[in-house]
């Protein structure tokens, strides 16, 4: 499905990192809450509150999830799990579009 | 009203001038269709199909519309019009968020 449907979304961008991330939230019927989101090149950390799921839709970034030494490398499409209360780096080398999703638990 | 309610939203951006200028479209239940954008700092021309109105939600932005010679200055929120089938310049100076109404007549 290439839309979410019967959702809320919130007018005003989410906008970290000068602009170079940017984000919109969509509120579901159920309460749970996804983001869409762009990333523009650049190196970024992020801290979680909730755990994410983050889906990559395009793009390419290489990730390093917390207490790894090793950074994944996402081109095109891919997804990673971040836990609840961490952080996680990511090198972004092309505009990434992608949905997070936040899980609460 | 903070949010957009009762809505689809398509999940992949529309993404332009390498990501500095994104957007998401987001579809009322009456079939008219909005987008949710970022444009971060540069100098833009666009092209309109349908009449299109311009909320600029928070930015910075000199306006050039078509057919005029003065520039519009739009600091913090604002509001412009563009006819069908034309064209208009921006200078962005600042990370804008703008939603754009399309307006068929």
């Amino acid at each position: 499905m290439s839309q979410f449907q019967g959702v809320s979304v919130v007018k005003k961008a989410n906008v970290y990192f000068d602009g170079k991330v940017t984000s919109r939230a969509v509120v579901f019927e159920d309460g749970t809450t996804k983001t869409l989101g762009i990333m523009l090149p650049g190196d970024y950390e992020f801290g979680t509150d909730t755990k994410e799921i983050m889906e990559i839709q395009a793009g390419d970034l290489k990730v390093l999830l917390p207490g790894e030494t090793e950074w994944v490398h996402i081109q095109g499409e891919g997804e990673f799990v971040v836990p609840a209360n961490a952080k996680f780096k990511l090198q972004v080398s092309a505009v990434t579009d992608y949905i997070c999703s936040y899980i609460k638990e």
